[in-house]
């Protein structure tokens, strides 16, 4: 390893905020769709509009207690004593209107029968036989739910956008509902190019690398709310590429390509999209400076370099944000913290740095910055945001962080 | 609705910690298991054992730019013009080890060839025909990557106990991993039961409400790292109460019941499980009051209260720190915030308000506190926690907050 820049020009680069703004843009003309999934499979999913209660919640008045229900005109003076007529189960049931000087035994959620205005509980009450002597006295609606007092017919009970929690799958269950209407996931196509790459659990020739590109990628855009829609490992075949990215635009709202996109002799991602109209650029980041953006088929290819932690930073910067907006779920927040030591940066580009945040604010470098320490950046949990202009940094710098 | 005390005097209720060190012992039964699975569907597993790497990573000495291998003994001084050999590939391939004098041309990623010991960036040279001249001193190592630098064999990639994300994944795929043990989902069976319930999409009888608690204490408890091995929903009849438990004490490490665990006179689940040993108890809490725990055939069984809101509560305050933790998942944290709103709540039971966390460090209620208010419920993001001898919070309160 040497330090990168030794007084020899460099062609200008593009800024991470600009070529984001690129791929923001690209991924603007996706179309969102919405599908209903039945609210078994609908938890975190996001809802595609408002949803109204078809119906009074509680559906009928009921007693919100196990107790007496009876007219509070009975009550005027207590103690009073009144009959016992019939009990009303929370269950299935049509109560008789209940008659003057009555009570009707009632239990929790079951219905009040016409005439009865309160509930009185039962730890309220002296019963001697069919005999009720009610203690305390009581008002009208006293320890009664009316119908729609939690909700009314027609009013809302999820607003469009909700991340849909175990609370909102109840709410929906509890107005009889079954399905919902929810964003569809962007469907995902991710492309891994190398003739190096070799799958994992297969023996790997002389100089070939296990695939860390296509599992990173893709549940990295699985975990963005997306859908995968096809995975491809192609070798730096040119017809072999451009048939996987063929069937990628006939299957996906996004294709998301690893590899081929610098500039060395074997570059396959970049022979066949720039002819396509690829926009390539050479990006003031580290890792992940080779990037590319391109439509075909009118469906969006956004390209990273093959390195894997380049790959995973180049996700984490520049789709992670776009795709969780697109998809409904909240924004990762950066957080500012405290540097517990000493490093290094390039100068001229931004650098992530692979962290771990830390109690009490503060987060450790993990990593050296090279893109191939791919198993080191399973210890990071956050990336240090190092501006381009800043080579050093010291014990106890303020620095952002974006949490991973 | 009315205040719940007028001087009637109230049998001893159990404490919300008492009865949750019941449940957190209750629970510590379950045997956890692990198992494999593959990394496509390992995101969100949870490590059951620590990860050594069975390989060196990098696989090979390889080069970390596009450029020139060469030995660092030709660059004595510089320029200095040697005579380019082949072309190495990021790719399969066994290089011919290099002579003395001469530089291959090679890839990022690319075996550096026997006889090389440093690499020169492309920019940092001048190329005429097979002549490279090397503008720039390098020392030996420069931009080459050594076998093992990223982790070595034997060596931890994984921590038991990690929650797996894409760059777990992806330091698992490029040791050439393809699967990963992890804890087993606790297979919780859920049982609504109540002669009142109907399934949402049916239409009630005159009596009946749409079963709620089901799909809470499903989406819940999968939330919480379980899985779902059964769901019934019984009426208040005793055989089938019984038949839905015994099939769930055959496939379940756990049992939640919704329901009948009160003191009407129709509580199918505390007349089934007392014969059983159930231990019943009155928490002081609200919502949630009635509760139990029982052992039927070595499995769990906890029982929550039927009002749904009630039955959401019970579950976040007893049962989702505990499955959490048995999961390997991280602990929700509590937040202290600042209470927008003037509120009151009942003495002598520890209170748990529905209520919304605001920007900076604020929350308000959203709810009142009756436990049927489930579309209510849908608006909040967070539990007040009310100790039990607090009958009034005031604006600007500093209080306990459970984020939901």
């Amino acid at each position: 390893m040497a330090a990168p820049n030794d007084g020899v020009v460099e062609e200008p680069r593009r800024s991470v905020d600009e070529h984001a703004r690129r791929i923001e843009a690209l991924l603007a003309d996706i179309a969102l769709r919405s599908e209903t999934v039945p609210l078994e499979r609908a938890r975190g999913r996001v809802t595609a509009a408002p949803v109204l209660s078809p119906v009074d919640l509680p559906l009928f008045r009921n007693s919100q207690m196990d107790g007496f229900a009876l007219s509070s005109s009975d009550l005027v003076s207590v103690p009073v004593t009144l009959t016992i007529g019939e009990t009303i189960a929370a269950a299935p049931t049509s109560p008789s209107p209940l008659a003057r000087g009555t009570a009707s035994r009632i239990m929790t959620g079951a219905v009040v029968p016409e005439g009865a205005d309160c509930v009185v509980p039962v730890e309220h009450t002296r019963v001697e036989g069919d005999r009720l002597t009610v203690l305390v006295a009581r008002s009208a609606g006293d320890y009664v739910r009316e119908p729609g007092s939690d909700v009314r017919t027609g009013a809302r009970i999820l607003s469009e956008g909700t991340v849909l929690a175990p609370r909102h799958l109840a709410a929906l269950a509890a107005s009889g509902l079954t399905e919902v209407s929810v964003l569809s996931r962007i469907r995902v196509a991710v492309i891994s190019s190398g003739a190096e790459l070799v799958a994992p659990g297969q023996t790997p020739a002389p100089g070939q690398v296990f695939d860390a590109n296509t599992i990173a990628l893709a549940s990295a855009s699985r975990e963005a709310g997306a859908e995968i829609a096809l995975i491809a490992r192609t070798s730096d075949d040119h017809a072999a590429f451009r048939a996987a990215l063929d069937e990628a635009v006939r299957t996906a709202d996004l294709v998301i390509t690893s590899g081929g996109v610098s500039k060395g002799d074997f570059e396959v991602v970049r022979d066949v999209l720039e002819p396509l109209g690829a926009d390539v650029a050479e990006v003031a980041m580290q890792p992940g400076g080779p990037q590319a953006t391109t439509t075909v088929e009118g469906v969006p290819v956004v390209s990273f370099p093959g390195n894997p932690v380049s790959a995973q930073v180049s996700f984490a910067v520049f789709l992670r944000p776009v795709l969780r907006r697109l998809s409904g779920l909240p924004a990762i927040v950066n957080e500012v913290r405290t540097l517990t030591d000493e490093a290094v940066s390039v100068p001229n580009r931004r650098q992530w740095l692979r962290a771990e945040r830390l109690p009490g604010g503060r987060v450790r470098v993990v990593s050296g910055p090279s893109s191939h320490l791919v198993a080191t950046m399973a210890a990071a949990d956050a990336l240090l945001d190092v501006p381009e202009n800043v080579t050093r940094l010291h014990v106890g710098d303020a620095i952002e962080v974006v949490p991973l």
